[in-house]
Parts: C-alpha cells; sequence; structure tokens
C-alpha cells in the first residue's frame, strides 16, 4: 500500500535509505541531518508546507528507520505522510518558532543528543535553503563533541536515477505540461494582460487532466515578455501582452511534487531577423543536443554538440544549459547534481532525467526553447511533446 | 516616478535605507549583508525569482546607496527592478551555480574585500532561509579580518510599520482575498475533487479585479480536510470534498508582493456538537482578539482577550495565534518580527499590519478563521470583509 500522499510503498522508502547509509559509510558519516525538503520526502514521504520553520529527517547508520524533528503542529503530518514509527517523531512547542530568545535548533540538538548521536560525525546539507546559518551555528554549539560536516548533495545524488515509479509521475506531469503549454500559446495574444494568462497557465497546472490532477510547480510561471526576455526570472506583469514582442514561458507541471518543465518562445508579429536567427540556432541547437543523449555518454557532451552548432552561426552561450530535475519543493525544480556544462563528467545513466534548456540571451531578447527528457539505453525519451520550434502568432 | 516594477519612489526606498544605517549604527555594524529577499526587495526594489541562489544588497553605512551581488543571468533584472547604479551591480559567472569545486561566496567575498569591507563589522541575516550554512561558513572563512555577527532581524522589523503606500497595496490585496475566498465558499461542495477548488483559487488570486491583477502568494492554498485539518500545512489532495466533512482554508491574496492572509473554514453537512462548539469558541475569541487592538496596546493582551474567551469554554491552545504579514516571497507572508503570543512586548503602532490567526486544532478537526488587520489610533482596520464566520453548506 503506498504510503501516504505518494504512489511508493514502504519497501522503496527502505530501499532509498539503505542505499542512503551506503553512501554515509563511504564518506565516513555515522549520521545524515537531511534539512532539504525534498530529500526528506525522498527517504521518508514527508509532505507538508512546514519548511519555513527548522524541521529534519535524520538517518544514523545505527538505526534501522529515520527520525522526524520539526514543529508540534507539523508532527500529525508525519502519519499522515511517513511509515515513520511515532517513537521516531519528536516536536517542538510553537514558544520556539520566530523567537528572540530560542531557537528551534537547541530543541533540535537535544534531540541528537537524547538519541546518542552528540559523539558521532554529522553530515548536514550546508548549502540545504532550509539549513540556515543559524541552525548551523547552534547545532556547532551544542554538539561541540560530535564532527560536523559537509555531506555533500549526497541524497540529492541518490535522487538523479529515478525509479519506474517515479517516471510515472513525471510521465503524469508531462500529460499536464502539455495542456498547460498547449492552452498558454492559444491564448497569449497582443492586449492580454500578463496576469491573465499566468491566470489560466496556474489554473491549468492544478486542474490538470481529467483523470489527474496537479500539485503546485516548485517556481511559479515565468514569462519574460519583450526587453524583459534578457532577465529570465523576472516576475509577470500586469502589463498587456504587446504586437510585436517576444514573450518566452517557463512553466512546469507537477505530480505528487516531481516535475516536468518546459520553455517555449512565442513572437507577437513578424519577427524581426535577429529574432529569426536566434530562435533557429535554438531550435537547431537543442536538436543536435538531445541527439548525442544516451546512456553511456559524458553529460558535457550535450553541451558541446550545443555549443558547435552556435558556433557555426557565430553565437557564444555562457551559463549552463540544463540540469537534473524531477522531485523538488521551492524555490527550485531542479536537483542541484547535474549541469549540462562543461566539466561536468556525469556518465548518463537509464532513467536519469534532464531538463535540456538552452536558453539564448542577447542584451535585447531571449528565446528559449526546451525539452524535459528521461534518458534511455539508446537515447531519450521527451517528456512533453509541443514541437520544439519558436511559435509565431501573427 | 516609482521605480521598477515596484510603486514607491526612490526618496522612499532611500529613506528605508536611511532607517536601515540608524538600526546598524545602534548595533554597531559597519556594514549588513543582506540575503532575505523580502529585505532586499525592501530596500532597493530588486525583484525577480532568483533567490534559489545566493545574492544579496549589502547596505554600508560609509556608502551612499545599496550594492547588489548575485547570478549573471540576473543582474539585468537590476536596472529593471531597482534605483541602483551600475557600478553598485556585481555579478558571478555561472559556472560558480550548483558546482563542486566553487561557491558563489568565493565571489562575493572578493567584492567584499573589493570595496572594502573586509576589516568591518559585517551583520549577517542568520536565520533567513537564503543565507545558507555555507555561505556563511565560506564567508567566516574568506574574510578573516572582518568580525562577522547576527544583524538579528533588523531589516524584517523596519518593516513592521508600513507607509501609506504599502497599505494601499495590501487594500488592494484585500480586495482581491474578497474575490478569491468569495468564490471558494461557493464552488466548494462534496464531490469536487480538492486541486479543482485551488485551480480556481489560483486563477482568482491571479486574475485579481477588473482594475488590478494578483500577484503569487508565498504560501500555496492551505486546504486541510477532513481529518487532516488536524494538520494545517498538509497540501491539497486529488481527493473528492465529501458529505459531513470540514475544510479549511487559508488563503491569501498578493499585490506587488505584499499579502492579505485570510483563513475560514466550511462545513458540508450538519456540523457536529463538537465542532459548533469548537467553531462557536473561535468565533468568539477572535472578536475578543481584535476588539483589544488599537495603538499603545501591548501585543501578548492580544493573545491574553483571546485565551480568557477560550477558557470560559474550556478550551487551551498553546500556539501562537498570529503574526505581523505585508512584503514577502515564498516560503512564508509572515514577517517573523510580532508574534501574537504570551511574552511579545511590541507596542502596537499605527500601521502595523498583523495575521489574526487563531487556529483551534482538536486531535481530529481544526477551525481557523482568521482576519487580517492594519492598526489604528483608536482600533484597528479590517483587510479582507468575509463574515468572520463558520461557513455551513447542507
Amino acid at each position: 500500500m503506498p504510503v501516504g500522499y505518494t504512489i511508493f510503498e514502504k519497501e522503496e522508502f527502505m530501499e532509498r535509505v539503505t542505499r542512503c547509509k551506503q553512501k554515509m559509510a563511504e564518506k565516513g558519516l555515522d549520521v545524515l541531518y537531511v534539512s532539504d525538503p525534498a530529500n526528506m520526502h525522498y527517504l521518508t514521504g514527508y509532505d507538508a508546507w512546514s519548511f519555513y520553520v527548522p524541521q529534519c529527517v535524520v538517518i544514523a547508520l545505527n538505526e534501522d528507520e529515520p527520525i522526524w524533528i520539526g514543529r508540534g503542529i507539523d508532527a500529525p503530518s508525519v502519519p499522515m505522510t511517513t511509515y515513520l514509527k511515532p517513537e521516531n517523531t519528536y516536536s517542538y512547542l510553537d514558544n520556539y518558532v520566530h523567537a528572540d530568545d530560542c531557537h528551534p535548533m537547541d530543541f533540535i540538538a537535544d534531540i541528537l543528543r537524547l538519541r546518542g548521536f552528540d559523539d558521532k560525525v554529522i553530515g548536514v546539507e550546508m548549502d540545504s535553503f532550509y539549513f540556515t546559518a543559524s541552525s548551523y551555528h547552534l547545532m556547532c554549539e551544542h554538539l561541540p563533541d560530535a564532527k560536523i560536516k559537509s555531506a555533500g548533495i549526497l541524497v540529492n545524488w541518490l535522487r538523479s536515477i529515478k525509479s519506474d515509479k517515479e517516471i510515472q509521475l513525471m510521465r503524469e506531469a508531462a500529460e499536464i505540461i502539455d495542456i498547460v503549454m498547449g492552452n498558454a500559446l492559444e491564448m497569449i495574444e497582443p492586449g492580454l494582460r500578463q496576469h491573465d494568462l499566468v491566470a489560466k497557465i496556474q489554473y491549468d497546472q492544478i486542474y490538470g487532466t481529467r483523470e489527474i490532477g496537479g500539485d503546485y510547480p516548485a517556481i511559479i510561471p515565468l514569462i519574460p515578455t519583450g526587453k524583459n526576455t534578457s532577465a529570465p526570472h523576472l516576475h509577470w506583469t500586469h502589463e498587456p501582452f504587446r504586437h510585436n514582442e517576444v514573450a518566452v514561458m517557463e512553466l512546469a507541471a507537477c505530480r505528487h511534487r516531481y516535475h516536468c518543465p518546459m520553455a517555449r518562445t512565442v513572437f507577437l508579429g513578424t519577427p524581426t531577423n535577429d529574432l529569426s536567427d536566434l530562435a533557429r540556432v535554438a531550435e537547431e541547437g537543442i536538436e543536435a543536443a538531445l541527439d548525442v543523449i544516451k546512456a553511456g555518454v559524458v553529460c558535457e557532451d550535450i553541451e558541446t554538440a550545443f555549443r558547435e552548432t552556435l558556433a557555426r552561426y557565430g553565437y557564444v552561450k555562457s551559463s549552463r544549459m540544463g540540469y537534473s530535475t524531477g522531485l523538488n519543493y521551492p524555490p527550485d525544480w531542479g536537483e542541484h547534481t547535474i549541469s549540462i556544462r562543461p566539466g561536468d563528467k556525469t556518465i548518463l545513466q537509464p532513467n536519469m532525467t534532464l531538463h535540456v534548456m538552452p536558453g539564448l540571451w542577447s542584451d535585447s531578447m531571449g528565446v528559449e526553447i526546451s525539452q524535459t527528457i528521461r534518458v534511455t539505453e539508446d537515447g531519450y525519451e521527451a517528456l512533453g511533446t509541443i514541437p520544439r520550434k519558436l511559435v509565431v502568432k501573427d
């Protein structure tokens, strides 16, 4: 029977915990303090909008099952979304929340001591968004006999190869993103206010299909428009779309926290030569990049193929052109493991999932045409089927 | 002329910077490293979904204007959303992003040295979500001659009293939340799938009114239902609402990152006596709490009035019952300053804005009826006008 809100059975979670412990042992860690909500979810199923207060899942080599520590009012979410035992759930009182005179880590460190971890080697996720400087500093202060060291992104790496059930969720997200992007491309036109389009996008993201409902993506719809396309992470405005402007839409759909992102670019009028040229390069470039993908290929070779295509047209791109994606929470649907760029020596393996996302930005405009894919033995499976072309609406 | 995406003029931003410098001087800080995106926005207008990589605004006592440091592809967002000078904008290359062998703080620390801050007292936001343990650790390592210390939540406190223009945005958000909640209360019924309701809510949040468009709230719609109402931060499911179940909706609307949250509870059938009792206590309790509010009152007195009402009915509540709200980014629309709970000695002042949010949870159900308010000289202004009552739909 699936655990909580997920489609996964306890066996799959425990298999993940086992792999996690193997990596911990290799790194010389006795204990792993997991504060990234996607990693907490991956190991236990825990799933709630509670990451704005300190919380964690603790994996210890000498414990069979994970431990959850968090805020009292979130403790009821644990039995509803995880397989964890009641004796492995600890929660702090509300007076620790956003207080001057105490911090949740005061409580958490006490629990770590109670469970006998205070003289162990404890790995922490130093760049997890929700493991703040304060949490780290106080953990070091409260547990002077522990050796607290960076675990790198150990659990993120475990997530990089998906199980068949995870792929199933990403395929469902792909079904939804096709609807979302298809409707958005149909609806966008000069005079439409930007936020009216976003309203429809968010509706479609959550409504999903007749059969399957959507969940919230980890990033809001990004729809830089006109001159703003050179700034890919700007928010939408309340201005109308204008004739003879380019609009980029970088969107995703999400099923049970598993994402399928997609970016497309639309021109509302007759494209300038500059834009047509940039779009043709983007179109050819992504095809060249995708053609390289299959199990056994070194990740950076994807970028080489893209860069060589660009070079033939005299273009240069310096930012990375994609990353691993799948399970995540705000503020990012990337997994922070694989980056498609020079120097990334990751060997592609079946069921790795990447957002191949070669945004091309000039000073005054940008074109983004992307594809989320699953690596297969002899190529890739496209997740999302909207044609990889500049859309022109005249 | 308003700066960038905001409605504020440069003078208002500079006045905020001046107040910030006064507080820095009081705390003995030469330099303030601001990494909370709401605080970055408050001081400069900077506004983009770029907080998933290290970025900051730096305020120095000996510099007239703030400095922005962030990722290269986000640098074009700076002139579009802020008044900052080009010579006060620094950005790092993309190879620093999610890399094994280097970290954005390596670059940022170099800039801090370049600007002569490496032997200064630098205040940092130790509990800002996006100032990770790694950023802190590396800053200390790279700047051994600086004195790096906690600035507390200095800028958050500056935000606690709103200007008239900020209040205007919150009133606009209130107009939108009335539409959002009104439609949601009308639409919810047994058989409706939870995510279909959320789709409509998200549509309304962004569509706004005929005149004003919405922006994304910092928290997704929280609609715990049935037994899940005892776990207030659970995500929606894809199950239908059921007859004779209670559903809580904690939602917000947002204008230019300024929020108006609202929680209401609906019962789909004939309430049990237990629920009716809990609802009556919640209804009376929030009125008692609101009646206390006016400038000059000590914040904890709001909670006392609420608690005394509860006590008359034999109820006890241990979690806090509200907090300051306004400008924010995911994952929280609270400002982390004022908490309505015993021990909070904040003296209420005109234009403080609070989400008075006395959720009552039993083991098996919960009732939330809330009110966002602006403190006035002799009482409060309600932001959002949906009646503060349990809604029964039979």
